[in-house]
C-alpha cells in the first residue's frame, strides 16, 4: 500500500509499504478514506520529535472503514465506518479510568509516532473499542476528520480547561487550525466577546467569519495593549494560547483579568517566564493539556445538530495520492492561505 | 491609644496615636483583644510594599469587641465579640458579588496597608457587616485569631485552589505558618500522604506533629528527588508553594504528577521560569490567589467541631504592649523557633 | 401616584396611592418606565399567596430611573436607569454571602408581596446596592424588563440547576413565558436537541421559532411516549418542569435518561408522587429552586452581545395606565395568545 | 465446588456446583478467600428480584486470587490477589466511558444476579481488567471485602452525591451497614456534625463509636423534630436516606435545610410522596444512584493511609462453609446484633 514514510529530519517519501495486519485481538485495520496533516507532523519532519524513528508512517487523524478486526473487538464490525481518535486509549489503565486518555499506559499519542499512522491507505488501530468512534449516518467525512484531533484539542485544551462560560470575554492568541477550533467550539458556550490575535491576515479574516468580534494583527499593533483597550483595561476572562512560543504566552499573562484563566494549547519547545510577581495575587489559573479526546462523543452530537461546523477550518482538499503536495501546501500555510488540508480516497 | 506605627523602611515604633472613630455609617470601631504579626508585616517593614505610607498602623489580623458602630451596620451591636477578616469586603461590587472579596473595589487588603490596622488598642473596620464575623460562644480567642488570615490563606490559596481530595498525595513546600495552615486545613479532605519541605528543622518537626507523613529538609537533600522517590516516581497530585521564591516554585514544577495541580500561596517578588517545554502535555493546573476569606464561616464550624486546631501554629504568646518584642521574635523565626506570635490585651 | 392595588381574592384596582419615600439609608425610589405581570401575580389575585395582604401594590419586575436615594447607597445615583431584580438581597446575611439571594434574611421575594411592588408609577427598593443593576447604554428596555424575573428564573432554576451542557438532549415541559425563558437561555449551552411540551398550540409554535426541534402537544399525544420515541427510548439528559402540577412533573420522571437531571421551576400547590421504585438506581438528580437572580450580570452581557433575545417572549405592549387591560390579557393567555405583557410609561 | 444456590423464593442451599471456567478472553476465575452477604441478597431470597433465576449462585462481594485468566486480560496475572467490584464494567460502552459503570451495557450489577456470584469457592469474573482491583500488599482482607460494595455504595450514593463538604451538618437516616459506610466515608470530608437515625439501639451505639455526634432512636422520638432541634430549626446540609421506605425518605424531606441535598441510597419498592408544595422554593437537590464503584481506587488509598477503617462495620466472622449460618445471622440482624458478616476460606 502507499504511505507517507518519514526518513529522518527533512525527508519523507510517498511509497509502498506492507499493508498492516492484526497483531493483537483488540486491533482493527482501517482502510483510510480521509486523513489530514497536523502541525505536529511538520515538527516531526524537522526532527523535533525524537520518539519518531525513520521508517515510520506519519499521521494521527483520519476516517475510514474497518476491513479486518481482532476477535476481542466488541464495539465494531468489518465494514463499519469509523473516526480514528488521535489518542489511543486502552480503557483499563488508571489514567484511562479517570478519563485522562492522553496519558494511557498502553496508548496515548502513538499513531504516526511510536507506531505507523494514518497517512496511508490502511492503518492498524490498537485498542480499537476505546480508540474509534462510529461515523454517524450521513455525516460529512471531511468535517468528521476534524474530530480526530483538531476540534477536541481546541475544545478540551482551550475551551474546557479555560472554563469558558456564557457571557465571558475570550482571547485566542493564534488563529491557526487549532486556534480556530477553539473559536468554533468556544461558541458552544456563548461567550460575549471573542478576540483573536495572529500575524496572518488571512487567518484573522477567517476568524472573524467564524465569529470573532475583533481580530488583532500583532505585526501591526501590540496585542496586549489592544486586548486591554477592548476590555476597558480589565483584561479577558479566558486567554487561550494556541501558538507555543514565549511571546504569545506572555501576551496571555498580560491580558488575563483578575480571576481569569490562561489555557495553554501550544506545543512549547522552550521555557517561558511566568510573571508571578504580578500574578501571585491575581487569582488566575493556568492550565496545560495534551488532548484526551474525551469530548469526541459530545462534539459529534454538536456537529450533527448543526451547532458547530468544522469544515470552515478546511482550506484545501486533495486526493490521498497527492500527499506530498499536501505537505507542501500545509508547510507553507501563510503563502498558500492554508488551514487544514483534507486528503481523501474514495 | 498605643499602636505599632510604621515610620519608613526598617523603622517602627509602639506609641500613642489618636483612637479611631466612625467615619462612615457602615464602620465600626473594635477594641482589640488579640492580634498577631504576618510575614507581610515584615515585608512592609523592609520597605517592600510601597502602598504603605509612613505613619500607618500595621496589622490586619485580630479579634476584639465592638465599642462603637455606624448607623447602617445591621449584623453587629456594640459589645459583640468579633473576628476581623484581613480582607475588607463591601459585599456589593461585582467582585464581591462573585465571592472574590480579595479584589473588592472598596476594600480588599487595606487594613495595615492603605488604612490603619489592628496592631493597636483600637481599630476602625469599614464595611463592618461584610468584613467581620461573630466570635462563637466559648471560642478560644487565640485560635480564633488564626482565622483572620493564616488559616483561610492556607486553605483557600493552597487547599481549595489545589483541589485537595480524599486519597490525594500532597506536598507542601514551605512549612512556615501559612504552610502549616495549609497542612492543618488540607486534612479536612483526608489526603493519603502529606510531605512537607523546608530548611528549618523545627518547622519540619512541627509539621510531622500536625500530620505530615514525611518531612524533607531541603538543606540536606534534593527536595524534588525526595518527593519523587516517595511517590514511586509519579509525583504528587497537589503541590502547594508556600514560600514565594523561584527555587521553591521550581520544586513544585518538578514534583507535580500528570493531571496534578500547583497551588501558589507565596508572595513573589520576582518572575519564575515556567518549564512549559516539559509541562505543556502534562495536564497540570497552576493557580495563584490572594485570600478572599470566603471560607471563614466554614473554618469557624470546623474549628468549633474540633476538626481543626489552629493553635498548633502558635509558638509565642505576649501582651499587646510587648509588640516590639513580638516583632523581634517573629522577625528571627528560625533562631526563636517562632511560628505565630499572639498578642493579647484583656 | 397610580398603582395596581390588591384588595383581596379576585379583586384589584388601578388607583391612587401615596408615592413611596426613603425609609432606610439603603433605599432608593425608582420611577417605573417598564413593568410586567408574572404568573405569580395571578396566583396572588386568586388568593393563593397568604403573605400578600389587601392594600398591597403588586408586581416584582421592572425598569426605571432613580429619583431619590438613601445616604448609604453607593452604587447608584439619582437619574441612573436601573433594572429591578425580583429578589431583594441584603448582601450581608449568610444566605447572601453564599449567593443564595432567594433566601436572604432581610429580602428574598418581598416586592409586591410583603412590601409594595412595581406595578405603579414609583416603587421603593430596599437594599438598593445589591438589588438593582445598571441598565446598559442603548439597551432595549422591553428586553431588559425580562431580566427582572422571567429570564433568570428559566435560566437558574431550569438551565443551571439542570446542568445543561453542549450536546445534551433537553425537554422543557411547559412553554409559557418561563419555559420559553429556559429555552432561550438553554441555547447559551448549545444542547443538541430541545423538545417542548405544552397544550397550547400558539406557545408550541413560538417555541419552535425560538429553537425547539420538536414541539409536542400533550392534548393530542402522550408526551412521555413522544419524548422517548424522539430519543430512541433513552430519554433526555435534562427535563425542565415549567408548569407546577403533578402530571407534568410525572412526565419529567418518565422521560429522564439514566444519569439525567430533572430541574423543577414550577410553583407547586400539591405534593407529587416520586417513583423512587423506578428511579432509585437510575442515577438521576432532581432540583428545586426559587430564583436567586445571581445570573443577571451574565444575562445582561449575553443579551448585549446578541446571544439571547428575550423580546421573543413578549406578546403585548401596553401603556402603564392600561394595567387592568394587561391583567385581562395575561389572565386569558390561551385566548389572547399572550406571553409577556410589557407596560411602559415614558 | 461448594456454593450458595438460590432455589426460588425462601429457598437456598449450600451445595456442589461445577467450578466455573473461562468463557471469554476477558474473563478470569477467582478462588474466593473472602465474601460477605448484602441486604440485596436477602431481597433476592424473598423473591423480590425477578432477574435472579433459580439455580443462581448468589453474592456480589469478595476478595480472592486469580487461578485462571483469559488471553485478553492485561492487568492481572494468575496468582494475583484481587478485590471484586460488585459492578462489572466493560470499560468501552458509552456509559463506562462517562464513568457510569452501574449502567454498563455489558455489565452493571450482574454477579449473583444474572450470572453466578461470589458466595462460592470460585467465581468467574467477566471484563476482569475493568472489574477487579489489585489487593494492596499487607491489606487486611476482611477490610478489603468491604470495598466490593458497602463502602463505595455509602460513599458514592450518599457522600459524593450528597456533596458533603467540610463544616456541613449531615443526617444519616438508617444506620445499617450502608448507612455506617456513609458515616465512615463522610468523615473523609470533615462534616461538623453527623446525626444518625435508626430504630436499632445497637446500630445507633455503633454509629456513635464511629463518629456520629448524635444518634436518634426513631422509635422513641420523632426523628425530624429531633434533627430540627439539633440544628436550631434550620435542618441539615445533607440528608442521606439509607433505608428505602417512604417514611425514612419523608424524614429526609422534613430535615433538609434550604440549599441542602437529599442523597438516596435506599432500594425502594414503592413510590414516595415528594412534598413539592413545600420544597419547590427551598433550593434542594435530590439524588438517586446505583453504585458505580468508581471510587474504589480512592477508597483503597484512604484505607491504606488509615483515614478510614471499614472493619468497624463487621460484626461476625465465619468460615465460608458456614454460609447458611451466616445468612441466618445476617437475616436476623437486630436479634443477632449483626452488621456485616465476613466469610473466609484460607
Amino acid at each position: 500500500m502507499k504511505s507517507l514514510i518519514y526518513l529522518g529530519p527533512g525527508k519523507c517519501v510517498w511509497q509502498d509499504k506492507e499493508k498492516p495486519s492484526i497483531q493483537a485481538p483488540t486491533d482493527v485495520v482501517v482502510k483510510i478514506s480521509r486523513t489530514t496533516i497536523c502541525g505536529t507532523d511538520l515538527h516531526i519532519l524537522k526532527g523535533d520529535v525524537p520518539s519518531v524513528e525513520p521508517g515510520r508512517i506519519l499521521g494521527h487523524e483520519g476516517v475510514g472503514s474497518i476491513v479486518e478486526k481482532g476477535e476481542a473487538v466488541g464495539n465494531f464490525a468489518v465494514g463499519d465506518r469509523v473516526l480514528i481518535s488521535c489518542i489511543t486509549s486502552c480503557g483499563r489503565c488508571p489514567h484511562c479510568r479517570r478519563q485522562m486518555f492522553s496519558h494511557c499506559e498502553r496508548g496515548g499519542w502513538i499513531l504516526g509516532n511510536r507506531i505507523d499512522g494514518t497517512q496511508a491507505e490502511y492503518v492498524r488501530i490498537p485498542c480499537a473499542d476505546t480508540s474509534l468512534y462510529h461515523a454517524p449516518n450521513g455525516v460529512d467525512e471531511d468535517a468528521l476528520t476534524m474530530l480526530s484531533d483538531m476540534l477536541p484539542t481546541g475544545f478540551e485544551c482551550g475551551v474546557l480547561s479555560g472554563g469558558v462560560n456564557p457571557g465571558d470575554t475570550l482571547a485566542i492568541v493564534g488563529a491557526g487550525p487549532v486556534g480556530l477550533a477553539a473559536l468554533i467550539s468556544a461558541r458552544l458556550y456563548s461567550p460575549s466577546m471573542i478576540v483573536t490575535v495572529d500575524m496572518d491576515e488571512h487567518r484573522l479574516t477567517t476568524s472573524k467569519e467564524l465569529g470573532a468580534k475583533h481580530a488583532i494583527n500583532s505585526r501591526s499593533e501590540n496585542a496586549a495593549d489592544a486586548v486591554l483597550r477592548l476590555t476597558g483595561g480589565v483584561g479577558v476572562d479566558v486567554a487561550i494560547e494556541a501558538v507555543g512560543v514565549p511571546d504569545t504566552f506572555d501576551t496571555c499573562q498580560q491580558i488575563v483579568a483578575p480571576g481569569g484563566r490562561i489555557a495553554n494549547i501550544g506545543v512549547h519547545g522552550k521555557p517561558v517566564t511566568l510573571r508571578l510577581e504580578k500574578l501571585w495575587d491575581r487569582n488566575v489559573t493556568i492550565t496545560t493539556r495534551l488532548v484526551d479526546t474525551v469530548s469526541i462523543p459530545m462534539l459529534l452530537k454538536a456537529m450533527m445538530s448543526g451547532a458547530i461546523d468544522p469544515t470552515r477550518a478546511i482550506s484545501h482538499r486533495l486526493h490521498l495520492s497527492e500527499m506530498l503536495k499536501a505537505y507542501e501546501t500545509f508547510g507553507h500555510a501563510a503563502r498558500e492561505g492554508a488551514l487544514k488540508v483534507v486528503l481523501s480516497n474514495g
